[in-house]
This record gives C-alpha cells, sequence and structure tokens, in this order.
C-alpha cells in the first residue's frame, strides 16, 4: 500500500458517508458536539480554598480511589511529589492537560485521555494514612511527632475480613468526577507523576454515589435500597463545623479545616441478600425498600436505627460512598459487588469507630455484608494557589 | 429509642434543613428532580425487531458484560432459560422492573437498585458459545449438528496470554446502557433469574466506549488516541449486510439476521506506553495524538494501516469496545487497564481472525498490549414481542 494521506483515506473502505467520518472537518464537527452539552455538571470545582475539594462537595457520579505508598525515606521526595500533586490536581481540575502532550521524542507529559472531556466536577482530595508518620518503630520521614492524635490505627470490628492488600497506604487520593474517563484520567496522572516516589497499593473504581446534598436526587445501594437520607448535607454548614472539619485543640494546627477520612471496602453478599425476603430486606435495613420511608415497628437490630445518631451520642459522619463491581466472587460465584464506605469526620475516635463497634456484627445489615478493605487518612486543609497540600506539616518537618 | 416514626426523624439529628430531607414531600420532590432530566439518552431502545439491539445501537457509554456456563445437560432448561431472559431483557429495555418488588414473606423478583433510572437506552443482547454445541466429546444439549460453521474455535494468535477464568461462556450477555447502574442492574437481574441453570463465568464493566455512529463524538481510549475513526458506522445499511449480520447461506438459518460476537479483553502495559515518547505513540498507532489524523509517514508496523481494510481484502469489523480498569496490576504495579474488545461481523473467519493474524506480534501496539481474554458467541437475530432469543435454534432441537 502506498501510505499517501489520501490513499490511507480510500484505502479505510468508507466511501460515501463513511468517507466523511475520516476527514479532518468531521473531526471538528464532532468535537463541538461533545462541547455543545456543557451543563453544570461538567463545569469546575474550585481546587483551592480554606478545605480541600472532594469533602463538601456534594458528591459526583464516579469515584477512581488510589491508596499509595512512599517507596523511600526522604522527606524531600515526598514535599516533591506533594508540590507536584498539587500543581497537577489543580490544572486538572480546572480542565486542563497536567503538561504538554507535544513533546516528540519525550513523552507526553499528560497521557491525554481526557483531552476534550472538559472539568466535570473533577475534585481530587489528598490524605495522609498513619504509616506516613510511623512504620513499625520506624520514624521515616520525621513526622512522628506531628501524627494527630484522631489518626488512629483502626480497632478490630467484629466480623471484619480485612485483606492488606486492599488497606490501608501511606498515601491517599479520592478522585471524584462526573464523567469517569476525567477520573481515572486523574488518578493515572498522578500515579504516573509519582511513581519514582510512591507506588499504588490499591486502586478502586465506583459509581452510583451515596447523596450529601439537598440537590441530589436520592440513589439506591446495590441492595436496591435509597442510600443517604440521613446523611450529613454538605450544605449544611453548623453540621460541618461540629462533625467534619478538623478542630483544635484535638487535632494539631497543621490539620485544622481538613478532614479525617475512614475508608472501608464492603463487600455484599449478593445472591443471600437477593433470595432474602422483602420483610427480611426492609428488616435489616429499617426502611420500605420501595419508599424509603422508616418501618412503623423498627427491629432493635435495624441499620438505621443502630447508625443513627440517637444511639451515637449524637454522633454523625459525612458520607459519600460509592458502589464497586469486581467480577465474579469465588468463594460464592456471585457477581462480586459492594459499597467503597468513605466517610468524613472531625474525630472517628468519638464517630466512625464507636458506631462501627455498634452496628458490627450486631445491626441487620451485618449477616449480608463483609468489611474486606480498611484505612484511614488524614486530609489536611486546602491551600491557596501558590501552595501545595500538606504544606504546614511539611514546610518545617 | 421509641420506634416511632416521629421519634425517629427526629433522631436522626437533621433538624432544620435537614430534617425537611427525611419527610415524604422531600422524596417526591428529589425524584421529580431525577426524573425531569429525560433527554433522549435517557430513551428507549426496542428489545424487539428484526436484529437484537446492542449490536446496530450506537454504542451508548457503559458496559456490563456477563459470560455463564450452563450447569445442566437439559436442553428444556435451557430453553426455560431463554424464555425468562427475554420477557426480563424485554421489561428492563422499557424501564420497568423485570418482576414485582411487593413481594412480603418472598424475594423480590427486582433488586431495585434501578428503579427511578429510566430506560437510559439499555440493550441487552445474547449470544452462545462453541461450548453450548459442544463440550469436549459431548453433545450436551442435541445443537452440535446445529453448529454454525462461523462459530470456529477462535486460534491461537501470536503473543497471546489467555486465562480461562475471563475466556469462553456457554453464554454471553452484552448489556449497554449511558447509566452504569441500569447497566449493572441488568446483568444483576439476569444472573439471578437463571441461577439454577447457568452461572456467571466472567463479568467485566467498562466505559469509555468506541464510536461506530456519525451522532457521536469520537472518544479517546486509555492510551489517549481517539478510538472509532475507521469503524463502520451503525447507520450504514450497506456495510451492515455486507460485514456485520449473519447471512446464508454460510450461517444456517437460525443464525440469519444475526451476527458474530468475538470479545477480547486486551491489557494495556500502561506504565510502558506512558513512558514512549509522543513519536513512539504516534508510529505504534499510525495517527497523530492531539488531532488524530493519519500520519503523513505512516510505518509499516502502524496499527491502523495493518488493521485497515485494503490490508485484509476490504474485509472489517463492526467494534464497540470498552475502556476498563481493574486495580493494580499485580506484575507491574501499574494500574490495571485495558481495552473490552467488542466486535460484530458476518464471519469471523474470513474478518477478525484474519485481521488479528495479520496484527498480533507484528503491528506497532503488540509491544503495549496484551490479549488475556478471549471468547466468541453466535448471537442469533432478533425476535417478536411473544417470541424468545434462540426460539429458531431450540423450537425443535
Amino acid at each position: 500500500m502506498k501510505s499517501t494521506r489520501r490513499g490511507f483515506l480510500q484505502s479505510a473502505g468508507l466511501t460515501g458517508l463513511g468517507a466523511s467520518a475520516l476527514g479532518a472537518g468531521s473531526l471538528a464537527s464532532r468535537a463541538t458536539l461533545a462541547a455543545a452539552a456543557t451543563p453544570a455538571e461538567h463545569g469546575v470545582v474550585p481546587f483551592y480554598g480554606a478545605h480541600q475539594a472532594g469533602i463538601a462537595t456534594p458528591t459526583q457520579n464516579y469515584l477512581q480511589f488510589a491508596a499509595l505508598d512512599v517507596v523511600g525515606d526522604s522527606v524531600a521526595d515526598l514535599r516533591h511529589l506533594l508540590k507536584t500533586w498539587t500543581e497537577a490536581a489543580a490544572r486538572m481540575s480546572r480542565g486542563q492537560a497536567i503538561g504538554s502532550m507535544q513533546t516528540g521524542h519525550h513523552p507526553p507529559v499528560d497521557t491525554g485521555e481526557a483531552l476534550g472531556h472538559g472539568p466535570n466536577q473533577l475534585t481530587v482530595t489528598f490524605g495522609f494514612g498513619p504509616s506516613l508518620f510511623h512504620s513499625g518503630k520506624k520514624d521515616r520521614f520525621g513526622l512522628a511527632r506531628h501524627r494527630p492524635v484522631p489518626l488512629v490505627d483502626l480497632p478490630a470490628f467484629a466480623g471484619d475480613r480485612l485483606q492488606s492488600a486492599i488497606s490501608g497506604g501511606d498515601l491517599g487520593i479520592q478522585v471524584c468526577a462526573n464523567d469517569p474517563q476525567v477520573a481515572f484520567h486523574a488518578v493515572h496522572d498522578l500515579i504516573k507523576q509519582g511513581i519514582s516516589i510512591a507506588q499504588p497499593r490499591w486502586l478502586l473504581a465506583g459509581f452510583g454515589r451515596t447523596a450529601n446534598s439537598f440537590t441530589q436526587a436520592l440513589p439506591r445501594n446495590l441492595m436496591g435500597f435509597q442510600d443517604g437520607t440521613a446523611n450529613i448535607m454538605t450544605e449544611d454548614a453548623a453540621a460541618m463545623d461540629d462533625f467534619v472539619w478538623a478542630a483544635g485543640p484535638v487535632s494539631p494546627p497543621w490539620m485544622r479545616g481538613g478532614s479525617y477520612l475512614v475508608a472501608r471496602r464492603i463487600k455484599i453478599a449478593l445472591g443471600l441478600w437477593d433470595g432474602t425476603s422483602l420483610d427480611g430486606q426492609e428488616n435489616a435495613i429499617g426502611r420500605f425498600k420501595i419508599g424509603g420511608e422508616q418501618l412503623f415497628n423498627m427491629p432493635h437490630t435495624a441499620h438505621i436505627l443502630l447508625a443513627n445518631a440517637e444511639h451515637n451520642h449524637g454522633q454523625q459522619i459525612l458520607r459519600r460512598g460509592y458502589s464497586y463491581t469486581d467480577g465474579v466472587d469465588p468463594v460464592t460465584g456471585d457477581a462480586a459487588a459492594g459499597l467503597m464506605f468513605l466517610c468524613y469526620q472531625q474525630d472517628p475516635r468519638r464517630q466512625f469507630i464507636p458506631i462501627q463497634h455498634r452496628i458490627a456484627g450486631r445491626d441487620g445489615l451485618s449477616q449480608f455484608t463483609t468489611h474486606i478493605g480498611s484505612s484511614i487518612f488524614a486530609c489536611p486543609p486546602g491551600v491557596k494557589s501558590g501552595g501545595y497540600i500538606g504544606e504546614q506539616l511539611l514546610a518545617h518537618p
């Protein structure tokens, strides 16, 4: 074949309608089609601010979560990584590539798959795991004395079946967006930029978010029940202050305005659940399945009863979980699926931990769900343009 | 706690703005919010017709693919399964539940997670694998004499690293929709309905579809290149007749108007690719990365050159692939990601197989991609309301 451009166009065998799809004009008009549909859900969530984006941001439709481990012990490398990530996250949040794609003999800086997709309310939220402050007896980065008291190692809960390969992580990155390709591009390019300093430990994609805004329709989780009814609403500034934002004196100055993220991968025994009567399902949860109203005769063990604020000294958490699917479960032969439970709070010691101790192994859902992954991260406050995430911790460690 | 409804609402700790989110009125208004946004992409693709939906349907945004193995050897069970699945798929395609959710002491028929989501252009496409016609030396269902000649066992290709757990399947179900929860619900409920007769072998979720319609913006795959430029366009009826729809005399009467689906899970060596120069990437593909135009000096080994029609005796395939992600690759430590390559054709012996033999191990992409899963399915024609998928094969086996 003569590999001229004209010859190639002809050789593709798409004459008539087909050939026009190959021309440059047609490529441009297709791109215009995509760009024309840009309502608010495809717009920008500002990256810089007092708080990191992705916490008080109403949940977007898609999740990519990355947990990474730092390879070496160099605090300078860690600082460099966070500066690089901050700049990249800020650019991607604006819908921009992280760097040049016209690189000739060098690899493109941006991998390119989000080009033309727009920002899609991308948020990137960074957190520090306990192992960044200690690893065994070693104070790897000289940060041990800065470890926030609320950043505890999570205790064992009844029924836990944790797998270390999908638990923990020195660093956590929560990426949310209204376009799954935009979300993947962000974790992909952050991993790529940091690969010599931090390597992925576990990654998970999610969809079907928990509602946490008055603007959102209530979604259903993969058990078919509505999720988010009793959540903290991100518009409720008082609740955000009381329950979500880290504050003194408990949290050190570098964490104030940040939040503590607990991430639990919860597998649903889908076949067992699907074979349970409607009554049994509703009693396990404590709600009517279709309408979502609370049951009139609430069993003692109903999930929403044991999880609610009155049973937990008024404590609440800000949930922003996502459903996930993961092929076939090798044990049960069912579709492997579940909930990536993500929750933000001021202090896990008075919020997630006691709530989970109250629920685990006792509530109606426990027989249908298994916690298989567990992580905790201290997500520092936001920064101004020119700063970097974690700067108050890492400027003078 | 007194578990009255009123007491519960108070106990949830959401007063003011919060409390209103729990009321029935608020639930209704949230549902209205969701229902109001219903453009065409959320509408219905008719299930019944001369062809199965999901082949000539322009690719929707999300994929769930299920391959299942039939447990026993009963053709009556198989027929019953296909009747049940046909009815359920038709209902879900209209946005309806597959059966009652108000079942009291019995399990809900429909699992409920798609309630309120609308049809979202859901399509469900069924196919029969070679193992349904033969399994070893055994003619399990008495169907061996009806096996279509084009439904060959795919040969080995250079570079294949196939894993049996994610290859093959007696039955294949391609589910596509513009809402990932609607797509998951469909495979979930089809698996649930058939679980005593057929069990999941492999499942995979996808996003970022290959374009195959003049109405679609050209998407980029996870290598950052546009995908679908030289694809058959589903609106091109002549190309569909020449290259996609099964026809006599090669295909038996029961398959005419159907199509043969080849499904290949192709892993991308993302770290290796990302570390390759822009020039190297463009030479591997044969296109400019940003603009998508063909290179002026096309290398002999460019993917689009070896895959195109002129190099393949004018043969083409209808691609409708999707990107996938799958956690961390245990070998490379990169994000595990790739392409679920799906292609429909009239006869794989003159289309996918020779094209793939020409490409495999030879084109510029081969060093960056590995085929790890492989399946082939004969997808029968569509049916009229009252009929069932495969009826011409199974009515008098």
